[in-house]
């Protein structure tokens, strides 16, 4: 599956993706690379990106990893997320790659790394590990 | 402080617990029980909640619990947010119920329980652990 | 199934339980009490028990709950854990009580509450949450 | 501070360290690697490692990550932490690489990736992340 097939899945499935402006930029088999775009909309006060919108990209950005790693996945539904806040994120676009650990047959685990774009390249601002239930196969 | 003033304090500081609607119900030292009432614009395909909704509600209950045990604590940070989901829920209001297990000098932890409401009472549908860093005392 | 039964299961499966005096003290549907009896072996400089212990005792505890449960569940595995230490515990016995958060099909989330038994009662030192992946059904 | 320095701190701080052979491989700022060797002791039934000998190997990484990192760190203890495991690890070597992802003043957030070594290389096992509070400067 293509990043813009995986973006269509995503955007039809989860209402908020479209609402924050979330878009994947690149995947691979067990990869995907994602963006929430600066939007005035997402800012808090402090200039930085709320804890909330963080986690909706980490869970958007694990689910297109899987899309990307495996097909029929539409109904995988997260059964745990785990994330540490490492530093606030600047007032900017916010970056979620997203490695699968393990597939198994019932769970997919994945770690993803939300990064914030400075002048001295990414910095890694949160880390996140999560598990999703994978549909039972037909 | 009354759950009007950690709803007050809350909705100052974090504009998307106004859009969600985001409301403290009842708090007392050590916890706080709050509410995200039924909305159309919450609900996702399936007539269910999304994870980050709930996950959003988890952190702000957290946050209620903190500001009820603690003077000046507004600039208490998300430190970190483990959450566990349990079994969809129901179309209707979300109810989470944050407890704090452990007050220290820098690091509050709390445990929230997500609440849907059914006709046979208050279902369980996601258990959250987390951890906030407290503010330095000036 | 028993306390005694649930513990001999545990011995046979985990020749470490042994070794620490692991005891299952109550069981029922969902839930188990659990004990590591004091012993100089397992005290730590500064008079407290191990993070390793008390992880240790959190695990074959959730592991109790679930055979509680389920039948035949002997091959259930622990998918994930996640431990907040909240305070140190007394160099005495550890009390580790697990609940059955959800059984689903395919995984069992756990709960447990790791204990320290003092003059004024028993106080929480830890808080756990985990879950077990679960046998399937022949 | 070597690998060698590190690993005494360690043997003398955690008895259990010494008892399952834990050693030091490498260390730099912010990285430990590190390694409990195969014992027949520490196999359980079905020729695989425990959960909580994985979980006591995460541990004891980290603090080895945090001790080379950090001058005067010796009385850091854990706050949480958080394991996915991913496979069951061979009857052999276990390996522990940890990394602190961010050194606050107050709190060090690391990740470990546990790895069991094969004919093809090295493969992950588990996934720990977690955090130990840092003791106050005087």
């Amino acid at each position: 599956m293509t990043a813009t097939q995986v973006q269509a899945l995503i955007s039809d499935g989860l209402p908020m993706a479209d609402e924050i402006g979330f878009t994947v930029e690149r995947v691979r088999p067990g990869f995907a690379r994602t963006r929430v775009p600066h939007s005035d909309r997402n800012i808090r006060p402090g200039g930085t990106l709320s804890g909330p919108l963080q986690m909706a990209l980490a869970d958007a950005a694990m689910y297109a990893a899987i899309l990307a790693s495996l097909d029929k996945a539409e109904m995988a539904m997260t059964s745990n997320l785990s994330i540490n806040f490492l530093q606030k994120p600047a007032a900017a676009d916010l970056i979620g790659e997203a490695t699968v650990l393990r597939m198994g047959r019932r769970l997919a685990v994945c770690e993803v790394r939300l990064l914030s774009p400075t002048e001295d390249g990414e910095v890694l601002v949160a880390h996140v590990t999560g598990s999703y239930a994978l549909p039972t196969k037909a």
